[in-house]
């Protein structure tokens, strides 16, 4: 089932999204996606609402280096002198589908990363790795903007990743999490420029180093997660510089297509 | 004037806090501590209340690497190689005064930081620095819990520093900014172990690298700042191991002191 947040002509609300693409039907919910959905009859075709980010997480616990091949790429060692990393996004970077990602001026190699996103379901800690599955509610799609030229100049990357609208989330929830097969789900970056548009991510997730399970029980270990935490988990390779004026589009298998324009802030 | 927030024999609510060092009474006010106070009448000796993490923040920013002696001491480097940086503490790491600060098994080398933070008063962005106490509505005192050997590992922060109970807060949030001189704040850490007390920090404002108005400055170019959201300015020199069966108190002249036992997760 696909949840989404929607603005509609009538106001705010949470709503499950049915029908193929183009065509989806809009069925508003009472209540809330951590749920069996309630409706309360209305229902609105998808172009005359706005889709919104699906939830908004208290926080956004991300796993960096935990594609091989986006680690060759960008710090030039293998993921055995390197190993996957953990680190947070502010709420406030959070947009939704079609909203701008607006880079400021300091902000330069500013990048697009295409990753699988999991929502948190239900308030956990120290959960172990086959039990993941009934702490996450469903997947979403992700968008980590970073800012090479911030990463490495202040080595923390909460600033580089963390501006306001640096993380793209959407453009619903999908919750059939069994639907999802890890050894090969495709995830892809397409980037338009100029009214081109190119495939520059075109990986799988048969090439993450942390599973699923294994970034849940990684960061439980640790952090308590609350329902409507987002769990980033890593971004392959083929992130490229984007400019004001591209649109980027991250498709993931199962969910859908994230697209957001680039504007300067 | 002192906001807190507290649980009572009636409930949580936030409240004013007056009277001297352990003689204070607990005001109760209607509506929270971004406003001025609307008192209910009702009133609490300190003894009978619990103090709680003065406020519940969207966001925790803290400035790495801002004092020059604890660069010196934590990474052998000058202030000038190694800038000041930006990191991210999760909300779930919040504890009040008097909570347990608990070490889980895997994060080694745990030390207190003592550091001055400031508390978000309205939300903002793109601050000037001379603007800075128009959006900053107090202070209070955090302890910046860190495994040096997670830190090192990760190269990441966010793990060290954002274990559950790693970001003890309070006691209570100082609203009378203009009273603080920054450049002569004593700030200090004290370490109860086996009934002993000794001063591990002892250091002063005065060695801060960015200024309060530097850091709104810093940060608000990036990120939306919200009412409550806290910044940790940075901890001085003389951080040290802490294990379970201590007690760390912290203090920063003109707020009070905040205290927490260790023990193990």
């Amino acid at each position: 089932m696909r949840f989404a947040r929607v603005a509609t002509p009538e106001g705010l609300t949470f709503a499950t999204v049915d029908g193929s693409v183009g065509q989806e039907v809009i069925r508003v919910i009472d209540g809330h996606p951590f749920e069996e959905p309630k409706y309360t009859g209305k229902q609105w075709p998808i172009a005359e609402v706005r889709l919104l980010s699906p939830v908004l997480p208290s926080k956004i616990v991300a796993i960096g280096r935990n594609y091989a091949d986006h680690v060759a790429e960008v710090f030039k060692q293998s993921a055995e002198t390197l190993p996957p990393t953990l680190f947070i996004k502010p709420p406030t970077a959070v947009i939704g589908p079609e909203a701008a990602i607006k880079i400021p001026e300091f902000a330069h190699d500013v990048e697009f990363e295409g990753e699988l996103a999991m929502i948190v379901g239900k308030p956990c800690k120290n959960v172990n790795r086959e039990d993941w599955k009934t702490v996450i509610r469903g997947f979403t799609i992700v968008n980590d903007v970073s800012s090479r030229a911030l990463q490495f100049a202040d080595g923390q990357w909460a600033r580089a990743k963390g501006i306001d609208t640096f993380c793209p989330l959407g453009p619903w929830m999908e919750t059939d999490i069994d639907a999802f097969d890890f050894s090969d789900l495709p995830i892809k970056a397409h980037l338009t420029r100029d009214g081109e548009t190119e495939t520059k991510q075109d990986s799988n997730s048969n090439q993450m180093i942390m599973s699923p399970g294994e970034i849940v029980e990684f960061i439980t270990a640790s952090m308590t997660l609350l329902p409507g935490d987002v769990i980033c988990t890593g971004s392959p390779a083929g992130t490229a510089p984007m400019f004001p004026g591209d649109t980027i589009e991250i498709e993931v298998q199962g969910i859908g297509r994230l697209r957001n324009p680039v504007e300067r802030a």
